[in-house]
């Protein structure tokens, strides 16, 4: 158990420890079994987190600020669009005013090529832990979350396969920070990772090549494919949703029309069951129903994507209070 | 007394027995004496309430979110255009998720024809308590609002008069949920029911037959008029507000056209003189100034729209500390 | 010391005695200190603040935020365009009800000629204190910190000089608050004040009136000038930031046509350098960097901007703390 973590930022999981992720996972189940006992845990009481959103959420605005409460302190929901941030407020102006203010700043800021930069700027400037939300390249505490409910469902991940698999969706070209970040953490535990998608929708290759690294050292593995039916079979874990064509695409117009050419990358329960019998679906959500995955898959028995949403919940809250304490 | 009503949902009054009603009413004036009094009652310290507006408020978000952080909790302000609700989140996945990240969910959802279902089907997918903060058939805390201050200005409800009337406006169609649920709880508590309104602001007929057959059980009565003067004479209670004629009108426009044959329902000091001399006059707010009621009435003796408005805040916390302890 | 302030309003910072600004500053040292040492004050539990903003602002919402969830209440962010407020709700029924709601009542409503008249309007049907967090006219509590952070950087201020100087900015018209009740807080206590800006750039004569006997009384005296570099010369503080010629031109074009003739006001390493060695340099925030200020300035070792700001928190704890438990 590695508990230094007073202080620590955590912008990307990959450098946290494989221990200190460990501990994280382990305060999230004691945080999850207090609640459902109603027994008191305010590690924070009186402790204030500004989070800072460029762009809207639901479950994770909902979740920080629920846990943050619950542990007896206070979130703060900044929007960028009603502050001075967006006219006139530097990163290090934020990190340094808003670190003076509170005792930790998460930011979601996924804007390709910029968010992880400002988050890390914010972070140089501030006093206290800055937590990342979601940036172009990461989203840790979904991770966290989606590690949770794997070892909630399967117990040791080593030498399972889990398919994290590109779908096709209408609404809008989302960030690659999630199967980045989940390749990433995947390998690190020793899992079998299939990487599928089109061609458009490569990753950034120096997480592909850490990825690798990870699966090296931990008796996992890495392995590409661009055949979406492929990806299913005999899985454990079918990690399939959208993302956009970000490293391609020159506009969201280019990544519309790309995302065109593959429609019919939708998870429906053909799919499904060529999965092994016991294979879970996971989708951090809002998901395009029966577009990206079909009703009879997310409502299906093989979906976990409720208790998924939920350890958002317990796995930030265990992040909080071991960080800003 | 019936205090059974931890995890209950409060979408209807009407669907609370009057026992109950009775129980959120003694709380309230205790949960009163004791703000007063300065004299602490954190009944839910550290518990979340989600409150999801499809429609904005001053005197409803506020006073929610006050009560909760009086009784020691945190209420999350939640705006449904902010968020993904409006683009991908179903009614399902906002009860599933919410009522997993916190121990309660507030909605306003006005909208005709929609906020009552939407709210019924969080409901059923929550785990924790909805609380309707206003929907396009029912307002129920405002309700509990208004039974405390009757009481506390009149005493015993049985027997007396109220005009629960249609009054002219010009800012926008009114949702029809204040009269509708307060002509039930007016004849449950045995009061005598003036429903006064020109033809084309009727209510629902299932709500008036319900509303009928409480006055039959009650020893109440129940009583239609479309003469707006008639209306005023010699009651104890003056409740006249705008509302749009929903069940009527095919767009705004035309319930705008139809309003317009009315603009002479104005409550004025004229037509309160002819209600009993110690009758009250009771708004919701916000009023249409000089339009829907004369600034003489509202600022005068009469009014206790103020008390009215402040009893939100009381019965809420009543709500909530039984509810989601 | 004068410790007599519960229910006070704080609307300008000339209508507290000289002993009780001095008591704030007691307050928000031992509050600054208990923070640094991580020691519970939770001297408002359970209280609520209604925070009102009628204009956008970053530090002012998350330090009074973040200081009443210190002190172990909340704060409600209220937007006014998310409200009734913009279309219905009067002045005097937001003081009577967020007053009936919460333990206290901050606004900001910078408009020219309506700010402070709606603040005090408010004040007037409020049964709690309503603290101004900067209106046309005044910004109390800018002011406050910055006497801390000027009493922590120098101590005594009987005798030192203070540039109070006008900048240009490209941005907007922004309020004379800071710089009015700059000049009365500065001749309150003993400071030579250099009031310097361009002739239309004035402030309200009745300001200059009372600054005048101020520095008559206190032993500081009061001087106006309209030239910017003979503003540094010698200084011990220099605060110079824009503000619009609200007395003097009609609209936004025109002031931002006046502003134009004066683009080369601004504080850059050249100027500072002609003050006293040790002078300061300090500024509200957010800068038009490179326009109003230098970076070589602002960034530089003079700078005392990020102490300034974080003293926000600490005072208007104090404020909170004194009046509204």
């Amino acid at each position: 158990m590695q508990t230094g973590l007073r202080g620590r930022d955590l912008i990307s999981l990959q450098e946290w420890s494989l221990e200190e992720v460990e501990t994280i996972l382990e305060v999230a189940a004691e945080l999850k079994r207090d609640r459902a006992l109603g027994k008191p845990h305010p590690y924070l009481r009186d402790r204030v987190l500004a989070m800072l959103f460029f762009f809207s959420s639901t479950r994770t605005r909902a979740s920080f600020e629920a846990g943050m409460a619950q542990l007896g302190g206070h979130a703060q929901f900044i929007e960028s669009r009603t502050t001075q941030i967006a006219h006139g407020d530097t990163a290090k102006e934020i990190g340094e005013i808003l670190g003076r203010y509170n005792d930790g700043i998460a930011i979601r800021h996924v804007t390709w090529g910029e968010g992880n930069k400002y988050i890390r700027e914010v972070a140089s400037a501030s006093r206290v832990p800055v937590l990342n939300m979601q940036c172009d390249m990461f989203h840790p505490h979904q991770i966290l979350a989606d590690l949770m409910t794997m070892r909630e469902k399967k117990g040791d991940l080593r030498g399972l396969t889990i398919d994290v698999s590109w779908a096709y969706a209408s609404s809008y070209q989302k960030p690659i920070s999630v199967p980045q970040d989940l390749v990433l953490a995947a390998t690190r535990a020793g899992m079998n990772v299939r990487l599928v998608h089109p061609p458009e929708y490569r990753l950034m290759p120096e997480i592909l090549d850490q990825a690798a690294e990870n699966a090296r050292r931990s008796g996992g593995s890495l392995e590409s494919m661009d055949d979406f039916d492929a990806g299913f079979r005999g899985v454990d874990v079918v990690y399939a949703k959208s993302w956009g064509p970000l490293l391609v695409a020159k506009n969201d117009d280019e990544g519309a029309s790309i995302g065109r050419k593959y429609t019919d990358w939708i998870t429906d329960a053909r799919r499904m069951a060529t999965a092994a019998d016991d294979a879970i679906f996971m989708h951090p959500l809002p998901a395009d129903r029966n577009i990206e995955v079909a009703d009879e898959v997310i409502d299906g028995p093989n979906s976990v994507v409720y208790d998924e949403a939920e350890n958002r919940l317990h796995v930030q809250k265990a992040v909080m209070a071991l960080t800003m304490r």
